[in-house]
């Protein structure tokens, strides 16, 4: 049987979910990676006035009803995060730690960073510093590794690290209870301001104290996208995108933040159905 | 005091709409040009799905929903139908037969003619063939004239001709009740197939009979954007926009079905959003 997906939407925010219930209106077998709140962005929004259809809703309700078009299309969203997408030729493959995902198309919904990178972050970059902790866990058996996690995913790769290094510090940037197994994670409450190091890193400098480390993973809400796709075409940090959000990678698209300003909602998802609407013709041009 | 809009918006589809409210949220004096239904088109849908956030809508619950949201931004559409719209170098101005609008920005919104052009229409334009009956009304004084409405407000512009032609003959397109006023309108409910003459219009030749005129106005939903502003870049039948929605005239944008394929309501609110968005852009760099 045939593993193969016609498209993999990689996010679940308006791009994606557009994206999403117009890939599955044209019959096209899809799959939504993405996480349980939708999207972090639209849950926070106190009130949204510019959505065409609904006025002075809160990003709360916006999520619900965004929920109640996806759950009447029996469309699921996959919990899982894509860590490296790799163009194969016919196909691409998305990696999920061990697992691989294959899909004909693939569009990027994936948002944009917020989050300013760390002193050093950037500077030690492979250096010990690293986005996919899971990826890189085996480096780091019997050694020390802190975590600096942006939100409670980042918690279940810091329970799969600690299986392999001798101590795990796990800084939270977010408030909430974590969800963390064994003993040798610590949590350390504060605010960390750079990395340091010579030749790779050696310490986590925070606000109240200093930790010695061998390696530090930052688990943002998104990674950079050229850093996601190999390969992938990126200007002045969004990926680069025609009319048709067509990517420099044929079978490749993008929608919402990730293609440039503005950041809007109602923008996402009128670029998600574009997205999914040429993804079904690339895919129909195949047959 | 100044006359003169921020933005002019031309067309209250959902690409209209979409501009209006992130026009007005932006503090902007705004315009809309626009009908009662709205959207003839979205009106009539009878159910759409894709169309996030609302699953199964038929196109009249869309049309209240849109009709609720601009209420309660205190937006107000004006029911006029601009002629031609003129660059006039640090405005536009928009011709509503003899009464003239102007604006700093236009974002043109004016969905896709759907209708194919009579046989002969092409040939004969401008040589006794015409789509605005009051622009060209003063031509046909004392003449024979036939108009061929596509909608309800083609009654006005008929009503007008009638005052200065000696005699209307008007074919309606739709049904229902025609308001026309005077005794010279003569309707003529057949179906026209070809307009016929030699350097000029000489007969409308429609399926029961044939009428004798000395000029025929052709009056649709919209006209072909280039024909509407003069100067503008159309490319294979749409407007040519880049990625911020603005076309080849600056200060001049576009979105929706006028500015190509996929025709979809999400995508044109989308595109209206971004169009609004980068007229208050340009808008704020004038200062």
């Amino acid at each position: 049987m045939d593993n193969r997906y016609d498209i993999a939407v990689v996010g679940s925010g308006p791009a994606g979910l557009s994206a999403a219930i117009n890939g599955k209106i044209r019959n096209k077998r899809i799959i939504v990676f993405g996480s349980k709140e939708l999207s972090n962005k639209v849950i926070k929004a106190p009130k949204v006035d510019n959505y065409l259809g609904f006025y002075g809703i809160t990003g709360a309700e916006m999520k619900k009803q965004f929920k109640k078009h996806i759950d009447a299309m029996g469309i699921k969203i996959t919990y899982e995060r894509i860590n490296a997408i790799y163009a194969m030729g016919d196909y691409y493959g998305l990696a999920v730690n061990e697992k691989m995902y294959e899909a004909r198309t693939v569009i990027l919904a994936t948002g944009i960073e917020y989050t300013k990178p760390l002193r050093g972050e950037e500077e030690f970059l492979g250096k010990g510093v690293g986005y996919c902790a899971t990826c890189d866990a085996p480096l780091y058996k019997g050694k020390i590794v802190t975590i600096i996690g942006y939100n409670k995913e980042a918690e279940e790769e810091t329970n799969y690290v600690s299986e392999l290094a001798e101590k795990v510090y796990y800084v939270p940037m977010y408030r909430g209870t974590y969800d963390l197994k064994r003993g040798n994670i610590e949590v350390v409450s504060d605010r960390p301001i750079e990395i340091q190091g010579k030749d790779r890193v050696t310490k986590v400098v925070l606000k109240e104290r200093e930790i010695i480390t061998d390696g530090v993973f930052v688990l943002k809400d998104s990674v950079a996208p050229n850093q996601l796709v190999p390969g992938l075409l990126v200007e002045n940090d969004h990926i680069k995108v025609d009319l048709n959000m067509q990517t420099n990678l044929s079978g490749c698209f993008a929608a919402g933040d990730c293609t440039g300003k503005p950041y809007q909602y109602m923008r996402a998802a009128g670029q998600g159905q574009v997205a999914a609407l040429n993804a079904v013709s690339y895919l129909d041009s195949l047959k």
